[in-house]
């Protein structure tokens, strides 16, 4: 509806292609649109050359399948980290998010996606072969396994965990339990569960 | 901190860049730039350019200063719409919010802002004398002040009373109904709606 009245088809079509970014409607899309309108057309020119740039011109590790504008990633060649731990994803924002934590040290190998047959992905969509051949070559001691804690994750886990399971590794996954902050009472009653099973030794922290 | 973990500067100078957006932040943008890696290069082209084209080609009504592609408008040059009557707005996002209620059958003046010393606006750089220049052809029988009901509108409004208060034209304002201190943009199209049908004989307080 905004659409019809915007006098000027080269605004509404700037404004459609900005309402198919995630979660922005017709509305942001606008607000988004005059905004850039009264920037300098240097640097609108630079916004959208940078976008397209991005798309044609990116690579992915060879290794990992990380994001890297080089054929080998700045993180699996830093040889800082501890190459015997890789850390399995299913996406290269999980990379960003656990990057973030600054609490990990090894390496990644992105999947590209989680086993769902409801979406049509099967194993041989995602870049499990290619995690075989790495722990088959013999560099990792230990594969963990930060996959969503849905069905479709806690399949993936498990069919990576068969593939691998004739090798000498060790094949952890990332610790369940109540959020750090969280209510007990509000906590899903499958974590909760989870966490008294499997609770851990009092640490104390003297702060 | 999170472009430092990018692993590519391809991805962090478009994360840059979206986060330009207004209320945009560095999440958000991160999540814009991998939905768009993600879609076919055509696509994502498009995008771009048409965003590029916009900022580059788009032009104003040379009678209103809406946004357009043609020198006239398509609102000012609609022979169905009631060319006496002319809404004074700040804005193009305001014609566009007044459109969508489609209670408005007249035309338009987009000021391209409101009179405010602390951000340094000043009459001067405000499209007010095109409007008297409108109002003195004797086109108009009516300008109805659709201004925010900041004070910076009020003080805008009664400064182009006075300027056109010579001229044998009505002067209306939009009926309150708009809280005092709410931007037109944000209003509900109901109460925008209503406003405009009751808008009222402008009334000069003299502060």
């Amino acid at each position: 509806m905004i659409n019809n009245n915007l006098t000027s088809s080269l605004l509404s079509n700037a404004v459609d292609e900005l309402a198919s970014l995630p979660g922005i409607g017709k509305k942001s899309a606008l607000r988004f649109a005059l905004h850039l309108l009264k920037q300098p057309t240097e640097n609108v020119n630079r916004f959208g050359k940078s976008i397209i740039k991005m798309r044609e011109e990116i690579r992915y590790c060879s290794q990992c399948n990380m994001i890297s504008d080089t054929p080998i990633c700045s993180i699996c060649s830093d040889k800082r980290r501890d190459r015997s731990l890789i850390c399995v994803v299913e996406s290269i924002r999980d990379v960003i998010s656990i990057e973030n934590t600054g609490e990990f040290n090894g390496l990644y190998h992105v999947l590209g996606g989680i086993i769902s047959p409801m979406d049509g992905i099967s194993p041989s969509d995602l870049a499990i072969d290619s995690l075989v051949k790495r722990v088959s070559e013999g560099g990792p001691r230990e594969i963990f396994l930060a996959l969503s804690t849905t069905m479709e994750g806690e399949t993936t886990s498990f069919y990576i965990y068969k593939k691998i399971g004739s090798y000498p590794v060790k094949v952890s996954t990332i610790a369940r339990g109540v959020g750090f902050g969280d209510e007990l009472e509000y906590t899903d009653e499958v974590t909760l569960g989870r966490s008294i099973m499997n609770r851990q030794p009092f640490i104390p922290t003297n702060k």
